[in-house]
């Protein structure tokens, strides 16, 4: 009798999860589907969904249960107990926030969102400015609650929600252990790569080509197209749930390489959700551990796998069948200088593994001065162009190319930029383990054997759901906590080894 | 302060609308891009938003606010008046069928479905018996309830989920008046054809050059493509709601018209669900008559219009056109015939017009007879044979193209039947008003001109909605009562003049 009300709440998150699964149905087909025209009467399914779902986990009933399993625990196992943990953290994050709230910030970050359009369009922040205040209030008005709720500082509240037990301590610890390193890094990265640029490639491919070689590769990574899709949208995404999981990418003609990355990055999430695990599919204990993991993995595979030497050796043979090309600008060598370019660039989703984390400290340093109030909203250019100028060495000359060029902040969304850049950490930890414990995977990887690298990660992250902690993940997984040490070697590694091998490939290449 | 407990309701039924329109796009992905391997996911989630459909119409909340909102009526208008009363036609059907009872129907028509697949490859009824005589037992208990809740006959009850306000009395008289004439008609025309042969059609043509000839088609009749899509599934259909409506047909290139006249058929319930009344979109006044009226709207346009000389002579270039083709049998004369011929078929699906009513009546007699318990589960496929003998004068050799060719009985469907039949009527007498009413529609036609044809449709019958009751709004559109003697007409003057037509068309043709 002691678990009847655990076993009542699996059955109400069983359906939670259903409701999800249908949610992320009608969000897919939005993008990739749906008539131009219909996006007001998708607008009202999508809410009408989330509504009840918001009301439905944070029914009295569902509080009620989860005091009485909680009172009644001693007989529950370690993966109900961690299930348990997890369905009271997803009730806690909703009722921190009240329908009223949600709906006032929805009104606003929608108002917000086509202002962001206008104001990018225009080159104009100040177009943005009000609204943005407006959004901003709320956000901070749902800090607070959800820091009251989780017992946390309300920053901390807004990361706990994308990278659930991450603090702004374990950020700044970190992100300081990159600062000091990155500059000079990239100064002598792009003083190398200077004395060795890469063949331009200036061929078009045609989205039919590219579609064949990208299903290719991830059919060999082990997409599963019988349970799963690949479309093109705008902006590549993942959506659906383990069971019927959908991803897609885009592909232009001139930039022969942009569409299979996308797709790599977005089979990374995909792997993901697939090596869940089974058992606890539809309970929140079998969900992933957040967006910090998830950009590792899909990061691990689009940046760190996906731009490697071996993944290169193993993709040159493709290129030639697939795209019909041949040449010393599609040689191993060139293929991989091209890849991994290294840039001052103003643009945080063109830029490359060494800058990115640079792109992410910006607005992460910003959006909490912004939230405490330190940082006006009039004073968000400024303070962005400043930024950039000290540690990029650029300065953008519009807000378009500034701090307009993200959506981010219009739809409200605050504490979500670490986990990229914490997510790229994690990846590279993750693989220096990797590597470590299974030391034939670059060949295997050359020869196009996925097998390996998605048994170890399915084994030490995929398989682990939400019952542990990043934290205690990342010990499992790698024998040490997360530090940003094993990023600082990889990227001094790869970028500082790039010149001397290169030149070493390329030597081979043209004899 | 009278209107707010109606106010109330209007808000609750937007919301249901909403859970409809997610719940068709669940069923339209399931059957045109969902992975084959996704269908227990997909199953799950349509369940989650059934059953929570459900519980939301059939609150306590909302049988309060109906009783309210009637005790204080006298403030609201005609439309919200017949919206009060729709809202309360679909709870009392909701609440009629308790979620037991739901279930139980759900798991054993789930069961029946998979036996009748086996059954009908096997040829053998036998398979199936055991499992259609639960599912019957089932469909008399529901029958029951919604009898008594509804004040009707058991199978009255069933009917008037699909035809609001028709009974069997009703359909007796109309299928007794088509009864009386049909058989002789039938031998009278295939004498005449027999006479006349349309030249055979061999051609193979591609799926894209019918889709292109499909999609000019649909545009001119009015189909909107920035709300709505055209796509391919195993069987056609409409799914979606006004301001994302979607259709699908299917192309067999040995068979140039089937995709043609299986889009027709899904445009005819999408310019009907296009053509209701904008204001109570969301509201179940908005919604369609039922599915005879929905019927008569697709077998208007496929059956009466499609196949009509004018719409022919329409057709004739476009073939040229779209397929590249040319010579006598693609001639006005040789297509219409080709679209016109009757044949005594065993399968309902493949029938002509003449022939259709007879397969409807078949099975209308027999699935009264088997609820009220008459007819022995086991004895079905004899009466199946006997009538098609007596009243077609073929007899099938197999279950498989007998008393197994239809899926209806195994997934509980009774009661669905006759609207195709009534469907036919419908159009037919809405057709001979239209003409009457309408003189140069047939040139209109021919010309490829559509407007006059839906805009008579949409002012008599479109926008309408469900406000009045499908004879009253015959009634209205027509100026008589529904009968049968309209269709009578229409099917003698057309098949019986066909000869002389087709000879002089022939004639001119050839000279």
């Amino acid at each position: 009798m002691a678990a009847a009300p655990y076993n009542q709440l699996e059955q109400e998150f069983r359906r939670l999860h259903a409701f999800r699964g249908a949610l992320s149905l009608l969000r897919w087909d939005a993008a990739v589907m749906m008539p131009r025209g219909s996006a007001d009467v998708r607008g009202e399914q999508i809410a009408a969904l989330e509504t009840e779902y918001h009301a439905l986990l944070t029914a009295p009933k569902v509080t009620r249960l989860l005091d009485r399993a909680q009172a009644n625990a001693q007989g529950l196992e370690d993966w109900q107990l961690a299930n348990l943990r997890e369905m009271r953290r997803q009730r806690d994050h909703a009722i921190a926030t009240p329908p009223t709230l949600v709906s006032r910030f929805a009104r606003a970050t929608s108002r917000a969102e086509a202002k962001w359009i206008e104001a990018k369009r225009a080159g104009d922040f100040s177009l943005l400015a009000p609204h943005l205040e407006e959004v901003v209030q709320l956000v901070r008005d749902k800090a607070a609650l959800l820091g009251q709720a989780l017992n946390l500082q309300p920053y901390d509240a807004l990361v706990d929600e994308f990278s659930p037990g991450i603090t702004t301590n374990d950020i700044d610890t970190l992100f300081k252990a990159l600062s000091r390193k990155l500059p000079s890094l990239i100064n002598e990265v792009l003083e190398l790569q200077s004395r060795n640029p890469a063949l331009p490639m200036t061929v078009r491919i045609t989205p039919a080509k590219q579609r064949s070689l990208v299903v290719e590769v991830i059919k060999a990574i082990g997409f599963p197209f019988d349970r799963g899709r690949l479309d093109e949208s705008e902006h590549p995404f993942t959506e659906g749930v383990p069971g019927d999981i959908r991803i897609t990418t885009r592909f232009d003609p001139g930039n022969p390489f942009d569409g299979l990355l996308g797709a790599l990055h977005e089979s990374g999430h995909a792997m993901y959700d697939l090596g869940l695990p089974q058992d606890w599919r539809d309970q929140p204990v079998g969900r992933d551990r957040g967006m910090a993991l998830e950009e590792s993995q899909s990061l691990l595979l689009d940046m760190i796998i996906g731009r490697s030497k071996p993944f290169v050796r193993y993709l040159a043979p493709l290129l030639e069948k697939h795209f019909a090309v041949s040449g010393p600008e599609w040689s191993v060598d060139n293929v991989y200088r091209h890849l991994n370019r290294v840039r001052r660039g103003l643009v945080r989703v063109d830029a490359d593994e060494l800058t990115y984390s640079l792109h992410i400290m910006l607005r992460y340093d910003l959006e909490k001065r912004i939230l405490s109030g330190d940082l006006a909203i009039r004073d968000i250019p400024e303070a962005w162009n400043v930024f950039m100028q000290d540690r990029l060495g650029t300065r953008p000359t519009s807000d378009a190319e500034g701090c307009l060029q993200d959506i981010h902040w219009a739809v409200g969304s605050f504490g979500y930029f670490p986990s990229y850049a914490l997510g790229a950490i994690i990846a590279a930890q993750l693989h220096e383990s990797l590597h470590q414990q299974h030391p034939g995977i670059d060949e295997e990887i050359a020869a196009g054997h996925f097998g390996g690298l998605f048994e170890w990660l399915r084994e030490n992250v995929h398989s682990q759901g939400a019952k542990i902690s990043i934290q205690e993940l990342m010990k499992h997984a790698t024998g040490k906590p997360l530090t940003a040490a094993a990023s600082l070697r990889y990227l001094e590694s790869k970028y500082l080894e790039d010149t001397g091998n290169a030149t070493e490939i390329a030597a081979t290449g043209t004899t």
